[in-house]
């Protein structure tokens, strides 16, 4: 099982004010940061019908992650007991992947300001997803 | 931007009775049903301190989706009006990642029974991740 790998394809980068993971907090709502998520000409088409005020899941690639990482103190405070990290939200992990919820702020072509998001300037996008009520949490 | 493409090592696999399509729900509450994730040798230890009850997010990569899709009637109803795939569910999208939330219900050492989760048998595993109260679903 799990022979095989797959790729991802960027569909865009995020543009935001954080530039390194110091400053960066451990989730979206500690900090409210405001930023850019712009996608390729390619992958532009599938904004369509997107409107100021819809709620999104951000699918990111933490590229600063830990992809070795299997076992974490959870935010990195020793006094939490050792936890796997698929029992936690540490960005290290096999496939970093980053999810957050965002609310569209502005629309400017393929550009869409959003916030909360935490992701540092350059991060990878992987996907966006709709939220949806009820069914959206499953 | 967007120039590097980064490589998904499957974490593991979904074993379900739901074997094609067809046959899946389009969201995971939508027939209830159980699968096992089974995690790889390399991987189990990421699941330490996981419990039966927990509420987890499980990220999957639907290999059987359509990559070059970016505009889709959602739900497959062309009396929806197009929208692009970001704006939507639809498995079908550049980077095919499904995020399904799940409780546990059986821990069998690096195999996990959890549901309700719609992916077919054969799914490849991406991440799993702790839900939080409040702050998980940013």
């Amino acid at each position: 099982m799990a022979e095989t790998s797959y790729t991802i394809e960027p569909i865009g980068v995020i543009r935001s004010e954080l530039t390194n993971l110091a400053n960066a907090p451990l989730q979206g709502d500690e900090g409210n940061y405001e930023a850019w998520l712009e996608l390729t000409p390619q992958a532009a088409p599938g904004l369509l019908g997107l409107r100021i005020g819809d709620d999104l899941l951000v699918l990111t690639w933490l590229h600063l992650a830990e992809r070795d990482t299997l076992q974490v103190h959870p935010r990195g405070n020793p006094d939490n007991p050792l936890m796997g990290v698929f029992n936690t939200r540490s960005q290290d992990r096999p496939n970093p992947i980053g999810l957050h919820r965002v609310s569209v702020l502005q629309i400017d072509g393929q550009r869409l300001k959003v916030a909360p998001i935490e992701a540092v300037d350059g991060t990878p996008i992987v996907d966006i997803k709709s939220v949806l009520t009820e069914i959206s949490e499953r």
